[in-house]
């Protein structure tokens, strides 16, 4: 039989896990009413729990937060992956705390290091570049790091990545079996391991498919504003392209914006593809036919893995890839 | 002249910030490249910087983050009001690390514990319900607290709200204007200042123009999920409605699949305005009409409240009101 939770015995009393985890802290149990904390005791006995001695053990040592550090909070696609980290988490009575890190690497090594002096009890980094040198400050202090979204190439840590190489052969086979054949790629930052792969991705799909892959500007990040000037770029440089696949969806919202600008329409002048399937891109106009990645799945596994690390349960270093899959909206048409 | 920040000089250096904070601290400048800590170092010796003594304390004792507490950071207005506070921290080398508490009360408290525990500098709270209880957690330890977007009732804290009143008497006059009679208004939860501030502001606007202000219903969140329940039952109370004021911008989402699937049209059957203008709603179809808080602003204020009460230089409680805006788009038309 299965081990009773806390999750399952907060179920069953009908209380949030957290409430239920003070009811079992002698030192806590006064923040609850009398009836409430006599409510989960006599619940948590009468199925059988024995307090997990993982939890335990980080409760008294420890912080009980999972830091989360993110490249760019205002990004909508992180929302996913940060529920999906918090679900896991809260199940086991963590909290995630969040910190935007910006792209600069020594912001981002000065977050962290202000995360590990507050002694979080791991780290789930969405800011890795290829080369990233953080990771170091987590490997030295011997606090367990899971990189989400986005790997590095010496893979010394664990990550919960996306398959770039399917998702780009995805939108390459829908445009073409639209039939077009001058198609075009809207990259992103080729520091980041998203950027470098789907650029690669694309570029291997339009060769296979026997079409040319040289339509292609990278954008400095991965926002609506400079998804625009490198739009711009690419749609000045490729005159003749019919379709264009953009590395991720707040790109092609800056291509919308280009297309609005020289009175393009989509899809009846050009055809777009997003990548991500954030949140709202199905209700913008047209909506957009991008590749969906399982972000709260990924941030699911991204929390699972931490909490192996934590409980020592796994060794060595483990790559999760996620297969990304199609989704038609109104973006795309026949040439 | 104005006191040489830490910002002034990682401009004129051409560096971030943090690593103006880095180079400027003995303990910290070997993270560095020897190049750029000595012109960090000759550059702030230009300006005539002086290390700023606050800066300094918390550098010292403290742990240099302050907490960010949020009811859902799935919901995209927290994105630039979360940008506002990092922008005004960011100047002064602090870092925000955010948390999402949810609704549960004592999931809340919880949360907000474990920040405390790891001794913030202070804690930006946007979780207020009306009776707030976890603000007791940090005036007993003495921990600066800061309210942003809802307020609590009983004013033991500084805030930064928006004047809901004002922005329910814009959308009920622009509607008015149009020759609209027959408005609802789908309401977000009467716990949150925000849904019962918004309700009452409807409500006065409604009757001060001379209409009935009946037809409300309140959703159970402020969510698009939320929001179709709330505004199918709104429809089959009322029938006759030609306009929906909608508290949030995600709960006037709710209301467009609700319009969808009865093949309703937006704005020739019924007019929608939302609140807030989150991002992407210029984007959606059709492009929503709502009432635009300044919501960085938000954020910026609230982080300079929170720098004034850690530096002590601000006493008492203020609450700072911002004035919002009427954005008009395609969802609302004349009747």
């Amino acid at each position: 039989m299965a081990r009773v939770t806390v999750t399952d015995v907060a179920k069953a009393a009908g209380v949030h896990p957290s409430t239920v985890s003070r009811a079992l802290k002698p030192e806590t149990r006064s923040l609850l009413t009398e009836e409430v904390a006599t409510r989960v005791l006599a619940v948590a006995a009468q199925l059988g729990y024995h307090r997990n001695t993982f939890a335990a053990g980080l409760r008294t040592r420890r912080s009980e937060m999972v830091g989360v550090v993110l490249p760019d909070m205002t990004n909508p696609v992180f929302q996913p992956i940060l529920r999906g980290i918090e679900e896991a988490l809260d199940a086991e009575g963590l909290v995630a705390i969040v910190a935007n890190a910006g792209t600069d690497p020594d912001r981002q090594r000065s977050v962290i290091q202000r995360l590990l002096a507050r002694q979080v009890d791991g780290l789930i980094l969405a800011t890795a570049a290829r080369r990233e040198t953080s990771i170091d400050l987590c490997l030295a202090e011997n606090v367990p790091v899971v990189l989400v979204n986005r790997n590095e190439t010496t893979h010394r840590a664990c990550s919960v990545i996306t398959d770039d190489a399917a998702g780009m052969g995805l939108a390459v086979t829908h445009l073409r079996e639209l039939g077009h054949t001058c198609i075009g790629h809207l990259g992103g930052p080729q520091t980041a391991s998203t950027g470098a792969g789907r650029l690669k991705g694309f570029t291997d799909a339009m060769t296979q498919a026997g079409l040319d892959p040289t339509s292609t500007v990278a954008a400095t990040a991965f926002t609506r504003e400079a998804g625009e000037p490198a739009a711009t770029r690419l749609l000045n440089a490729s005159p003749d392209l019919s379709a264009v696949v953009a590395a991720n969806d707040l790109l092609a919202l800056g291509l919308y914006d280009v297309l609005r600008t020289r009175r393009l329409r989509c899809p009846d002048d050009i055809s777009v593809v997003g990548h991500n399937d954030m949140p709202l891109v199905d209700m913008i106009a047209p909506p957009l036919t991008t590749i969906r990645i399982r972000h709260r799945e990924m941030g699911l596994q991204a929390a699972r893995l931490m909490l192996d690390l934590m409980r020592k349960t796994s060794e060595g270093v483990v790559d999760i890839v996620l297969r990304p899959e199609l989704i038609v909206r109104a973006s795309t048409a026949a040439r």
